[in-house]
């Protein structure tokens, strides 16, 4: 307990409403990582009450009157501050997230949340017998409740602008559909080749089994060595890996094992180990203010992507982690190469489910998704008609049959608490091109870096271009800034062009 | 989040306000077993921030005018219902909260809370040193903030009587210095026995090496065996035991373990199992009220000592406990039989340290620290003399030489964030030793079913008597109502006189 000291200025006192806010919100963080690593299933309820309340406090604190009034007043007093100081990106961040959130009445935030919880026990029953039917009333309620929420926000052009402005500031509908257009002209014929020389890829090694604890400490071995700082940071194990944040000195990870080693944690452990590092090189002068957090989640999801797989699945990397990975697990590696574990890492196999696609279809599984979520929106798609609107993109861009409803639209729980969520998914793949192109150009050797396990060189570029800003950047700035352009899809279609004709010869 | 749907009535309403602070102290909770338990180094300063904003919105909403207000208002709402239904001790109890509450100026709480968190560190340091006069400015501290906390609690004879109020409502000082005297008349005497009769208890058992791992597996299946319920709690390590409750389903407990079976989790584990079970056997109708808690600090310990000492160190229980401790460590358990065991788990060595204490001497420990709080608080006791009033009473009641100062008074944490803490630990033996009394005559063959590992009819008994009450009964209601006197000590005095008569033929 501290008695609140202010400095008397409006921006000293906005301040401390903002890291309470933060506590608030990092606390509820706490009690979702809790519940997904150690919680008893006895806790459910009470656990349920607890991030209702400190979700419902946080969102009052950040909505109140007082903000409002402290906000106008901080305005003036950081007028002549340069754009990118602390207190001038603190209004201006602030004044967004909260003309944002007072837009949104409490009762349609409380609808959404109740919602939310509904529909997740019905998503897992519809999803356990693979019928969409049971769960189209859910999400008859998901899409008119976005409908509402993107009513509530207010837009220019087309309601999902609405549902992308909360997360991807910069970013309209159209112009994803634009970036969308570009990656299918260049990636439908490239996967089309590449079905062709399927067979110069031998992927078997990824079927063989790896001892789940060794593979687990590995995994953590593995990341410290990318620099993942484990003095403020852990990593336990939990269903689904994520990475969760409760201040600068204490950015967690969760992973999970698996028999094989292609159902193993080692590059979903890189991958969240990406965010993290994003996370843990935030500038502490942000802590406990909304600037504390990533620009976009594309653009947290290029940290994560970059490490995962235009580093951790480059050829440079291998002759760095193979002889790391032989020496842990010789029977798994026996008669496999650097060069052959690169390749069978980098295996392109069309699928159904997203979060197993390689590089060059992952793209085509956020695509088909976004193209259903704007119709449904815009009405222009009918709930009952989803799989089947599903089935026609599986097959024009992957190759595939229709799959079914468990391995199709109900694969994923999004869509058990609302639309907008997957495009971030793409965009951190662009921006991940964009900064790795970038991060050539700025380092005189990266390869070589890499190749020889130091990172430092990679990691240290990446604070300074991206992870120190926090949120005081939006993407589009922070991109341009890095690299000389906005978000585009160029470098990331350049990269897979040239790193999958290497590949599989096309 | 959701929104708050009230009956209409101040009940109703002032039971979401109850649920609210109950979240935002459940949080804090969690946030505290996992600083205990797995935050990294470096999460400390953030983690302090986030528990100071709980603490403080769980004091600002408990004392709200509002509460205030609906607690007038629900007084006549509930009168003329029986004074034990849910509802009108929900009112009667967090009334007596709210009064106490209101009356500490947020102020002194938070000068209280950031005392204790710059005591902390000096404290450490001087107990390294073993130097008092280094924490004495601190204590001095503590002595004054304790002095005003009492004062403005308010009291009617001494003001220990304000501390004691706290957490152990129906004693007083005047109450305890006679409970102690009565202690200390049977107990010196038969100490002074037991130590002339030294030689007939061997053990040496209890330095012999219990592999770590295994105790740790073995100590969760014994507090299963005796009713700890998993599927509503977990076991983690800590560098302190301690129990915690994020509500009836989701209690948990943490141990450590020790080289040596002396130094071994094992009744420990049992201790903090007993306060486990006391919240897991709470009514859920009181789930998120003031009433889901133990009755007092002194009830609480009843139940973990009874489980510890009273069961858990007690004959039949070392009937079904041996065999199976020696199945699972038997190079340790080599030529030592049940009554052996037993033996060495109760022998009587007076020490400096209090939670090494053995039953007959632990009581010392605390009328120790009780007789100099008090003087301290009643200026009949300067700081500085501590380290001789100490020694003089270790001298007298335990027959021990002066300790140093880190074995003396810097041994434990308590005065670094108050007085009044201790008196809970006697209580908790006599209450405990009551109830074992009464238990004995209501249940048919307590001793046969221990010795079987039968523990559900004792744990019934519990919690019928104690545990689903709550807080709704006071320590003397709950305890005449189980056992049909009020808190005292002759239960205990016979309890531990037939005890050790048995084991050193005194």
């Amino acid at each position: 307990v501290t008695v609140p000291v202010t400095d008397g200025t409006a921006l000293g006192r906005l301040r401390e409403v903002l890291g309470e806010v933060s506590d608030l919100t990092r606390a509820a963080e706490l009690l979702s990582w809790d519940q997904e690593t150690y919680m008893p299933p006895g806790g459910v309820e009470d656990r349920a009450a607890q991030l209702s309340t400190l979700g419902r406090l946080a969102h009052e604190r950040l909505t109140s009157a007082e903000v409002g009034g402290l906000l106008e007043r901080a305005a003036s007093e950081v007028d002549g501050l340069p754009a990118d100081s602390d207190d001038a990106s603190l209004v201006r961040v602030t004044r967004r997230d909260y003309d944002q959130a007072v837009r949104v009445p409490a009762t349609l935030v409380a609808e959404m949340a109740g919602a939310a919880a509904r529909a997740r026990p019905v998503w897992q029953e519809a999803k356990a017998r693979s019928d969409w039917s049971l769960f189209a009333p859910s999400m008859e309620l998901t899409v008119d409740l976005s409908r509402r929420l993107a009513e509530a926000l207010g837009y220019e052009e087309r309601p999902y602008d609405a549902l992308l402005s909360l997360e991807e500031p910069d970013v309209t509908t159209t112009r994803v559909e634009a970036l969308f257009a570009e990656i299918r002209g260049a990636v439908v014929p490239l996967l089309r080749d590449i079905a062709a020389s399927a067979g110069r890829v031998d992927a078997s090694v990824l079927d063989r089994p790896l001892d789940e604890a060794r593979q687990l400490s590995f995994a953590l071995e593995t990341i410290v060595a990318l620099g993942y700082d484990l003095g403020r940071g852990r990593q336990d194990l939990s269903a689904h890996p994520f990475c969760t944040t409760f201040g600068p000195g204490d950015v967690r990870v969760t992973t999970r094992t698996g028999p094989t080693l292609g159902d193993s944690c080692l590059h979903s452990s890189i991958h969240e180990a990406g965010h993290a590092m994003y996370e843990q090189g935030i500038a502490r002068s942000l802590d406990r203010t909304p600037l504390f957090n990533g620009a976009s989640s594309g653009v947290h999801e290029s940290q994560s992507r970059l490490w995962e797989n235009l580093v951790g699945r480059g050829r440079p990397f291998l002759a760095w982690f193979h002889p790391r990975l032989a020496a842990a697990f010789p029977e798994t590696l026996a008669g496999v190469d650097a060069d052959g574990l690169w390749r069978a890492l980098n295996v392109v196999r069309p699928s159904y489910i997203r979060v197993d696609a390689d590089e060059v279809t992952y793209n085509f599984h956020v695509m088909l998704r976004f193209e259903i979520e704007t119709a449904l929106l815009e009405g222009r798609l009918a709930v009952a008609d989803v799989p089947e609107a599903w089935a026609a993109r599986v097959r024009e861009y992957l190759g595939l049959e229709a799959p079914a409803d468990r391995e199709g639209p109900l694969q994923d729980i999004h869509w058990t608490f609302g639309l907008g969520h997957f495009v971030g998914y793409s965009l951190g793949n662009l921006i991940s091109a964009q900064l790795m192109a970038a991060a050539r150009v700025a380092l005189a050797d990266l390869d070589g870096d890499v190749a020889a396990g130091d990172f430092a060189p990679l990691l240290g570029w990446l604070r300074d271009q991206v992870h120190r800003h926090g949120r005081k950047l939006t993407p589009d700035a922070l991109v341009e800034r890095a690299t000389g352009r906005p978000i585009e899809a160029g470098p990331w279609i350049a990269y897979v062009r040239e790193k999958y004709a290497g590949l599989y010869g096309v």
